[in-house]
């Protein structure tokens, strides 16, 4: 792509300055009263419904654009916004705003021998990088998310939604005006260029705190490939649903249709079906064809195929692979360890569940597989920061530090020390 | 230095063989019961001391070798160990051993109106690398923490240590073993090589979930120039004592004298005095005295030069300066925000504190400034992890990520997401 810029230092220099703008942004909102956020939150909202003529026209040139460059129906779908659309947009920032204020919660307090009281409170991380593609909700969810817990946000849309992200962006810097907070809060990043996402993956000379990839693999691995700061991402979500020998059969079927089938698109939807060898002869069979009637195509090992013509063989890279689509792989286990062992080799630390009535075996299962969530009987569909009650989430997270599992305004805080004295001193 | 190596493939794959036998032990490590992390804690502390003859002679060797290479005395006092020094080694493992276990706690738990239970969970962060320069102890006592926590840990030390912390790691291992635990669970790197590091910083393929540096600014500069993993640690310790007008000049003298000179080469020594213009006619002269009486080179302002003949003029260099030694710079400043200014353009977000008698002025600085650790009326001396009641540190960190200030067992875990349901499906 042609870039905006005369040379590679007026980028810089222009990346550089919305970091500082943001970070001096961040310096203001950190310190913001819950009340004033909730206040801009919803200023944000009815900017948002007020200007629906101008996202929409913003909107529609890019679908133009999309269309004309031939992008696949996919894609100007995710990028298409209608007036139903945008009113849910402004009602998503208006629900974020009433969440409750995750800044400022006294995390953990404790009094020394010495009468020093030392307490440790959640505060905002700083400035957010977020790096999207199509979907335009993404700058009023994350940039809305950020604000409330007192983070500058520095968005970067897709270029087939640019036009989009500029006008929703607008929007929000006008309400963050109206309530007196600094409208640098929300940036968009103005430019194509392909080298502002390696100048944000850079940390804009400090001023980036962390990055939120959304988008396809593409993009988190480009991500996770050339960060020098934190992410917050999942690669993949190669969720499994063990079967275990006590599992109730109508349970087990219940569980795994939803797992799979409610959305197969979803990082949370279960890729892979694991069943003890120990209840083969009754629960296997059973699971398979209701899979198949459900839609969707089986591939499974020898002791799977046995069970139903239509299953196809699985190989190895079938347990590596999120399908996000109607397809599932099935494996018949020798147990409780050698789903654990099967997980742990071709899982990606998502989300993994088991169905059993045998309490001990489920607290195995939930101690020993190293994923962001364990679910024991209910489906892995679960795996959603609404779900769990955070209200919103900015992304999943399968990495270790941090922020693990769906990524809420609690998760976009870190905390400081504050020590109370009267004069201590060290000995 | 000469490799050890025949190839680069060589370093890369006996490297990347380390980090495939930590992450088998973390994982083993991970579900071990505290009573039988404590039990090792207390075998390895025993093997310590039983096998002091081999230790100490190892560490002679170290020290022989330095002190032939023409070391300095500051790093041979550092390297050396006599039978005081490991004794107050092993005791420290011991000490560790008794903390809470921090593996398995419920961070959080909330039950969801579908009747899912959702808890958080502490667990082990899974593989710590810590690089180290001349202080054998570095190896026990990271090597406790990170047990106690239920990582493994991979050991580099510094070529002048290597010797030593080879046979500090071998007692430990056999401790480990003693206890049934994978020997594996501490892993020395076996070589001097440097490349060594760089393989390190790449986070082994995967096998390294966090890096830890326990040494000068200059390993600190290389591993956050160069890693590819998060990364605990703090670059600079230029630490802030604010004396505010409504500062009580005794209580003010006090703690400036023991955040300055208590010891001035920890990181939690100030560096900085701030003093309000509104009270610099009564407090200023008597706190540059004080400073200068207990042997403190004063570096100042034109306001600080004018009450005190001694002492020299502050250039800008000085405020970004992290002296370690018994040298502080001075200035006035025009009142509480002024000071927060200048402490968020000059400071390292590491330390910094208020003296004063007026509460909301106190408020306001523990609210504004930046840093990982904010004080009123203490010294900031006490950034330390023992001094915050969390038993030991592997360090102090000044970045906002995950951990921030001193890194107990605590910050040593992450969590995990355990749900627990009853055949819930999502609608």
């Amino acid at each position: 792509m042609r870039s905006d810029f005369a040379s590679a230092d007026d980028l810089a220099e222009t990346m550089n300055g919305i970091g500082r703008r943001a970070r001096a942004a961040g310096r203001k909102l950190a310190l913001a009263s819950a009340e004033t956020k909730d206040v801009a939150l919803r200023a944000i909202a009815e900017r948002l419904r007020a200007d629906r003529v101008v996202i929409l026209r913003e909107n529609a040139r890019d679908v133009a654009a999309a269309k004309a460059a031939g992008q696949s129906q996919a894609l100007i779908d995710r990028l298409t916004l209608d007036a139903g659309r945008l009113a849910a947009i402004a009602d998503a920032v208006e629900k974020i705003g009433a969440l409750a204020d995750p800044v400022g919660r006294q995390v953990a307090a404790f009094e020394r021998p010495n009468g020093l009281l030392i307490e440790r409170i959640a505060v905002p991380l700083g400035v957010v990088g977020v790096i999207f593609e199509s979907r335009p909700n993404v700058t009023a969810d994350a940039g809305a998310l950020c604000l409330k817990a007192g983070n500058a946000a520095i968005l970067r849309a897709g270029s087939d939604s640019h036009r989009s992200a500029m006008a929703i962006a607008e929007s929000m810097r006008a309400g963050l005006e109206a309530t007196g907070l600094p409208a640098d809060a929300i940036q968009i990043v103005p430019t194509k260029d392909r080298a502002a996402v390696g100048a944000m993956l850079a940390g804009l000379d400090g001023c980036i705190d962390v990055i939120v990839p959304r988008g396809g693999r593409g993009l988190v691995e480009r991500v996770h490939a050339e960060a020098r700061v934190p992410v917050f991402a999942h690669l993949d979500g190669i969720c499994h649903v063990y079967v275990a020998a006590a599992a109730d059969l109508d349970m087990a079927r219940t569980i795994l249709l939803n797992s799979k089938m409610r959305r197969t698109g979803v990082c949370g939807a279960t890729e892979t079906l694991l069943v003890d060898r120990a209840c083969a002869g009754t629960h296997l069979a059973p699971l398979v064809a209701a899979l198949l009637e459900a839609g969707c195509a089986v591939r499974g090992d020898a002791a799977v195929q046995a069970v139903d013509g239509r299953v196809t063989a699985a190989t190895e890279a079938d347990w590596r692979t999120e399908y996000l689509d109607a397809i599932i792989s099935v494996r018949v286990v020798d147990g409780l360890e050698a789903a654990i062992e099967h997980i742990e080799t071709y899982g990606s630390h998502h989300t993994d569940a088991i169905v059993t009535e045998d309490g001990d075996e489920a607290v195995r299962f939930l101690a020993e597989v190293d994923s962001a969530i364990v679910v024991h009987n209910a489906s892995t569909q679960f795996a959603d920061g609404g779900e769990f009650g955070f209200g919103a989430e900015i992304g999943i997270a399968t990495g270790r530090m941090h922020a693990r599992g769906p990524v809420g305004v609690e998760q976009l805080t870190t905390f400081k020390y504050r020590v109370h004295g009267s004069g201590q001193t060290r000995p």
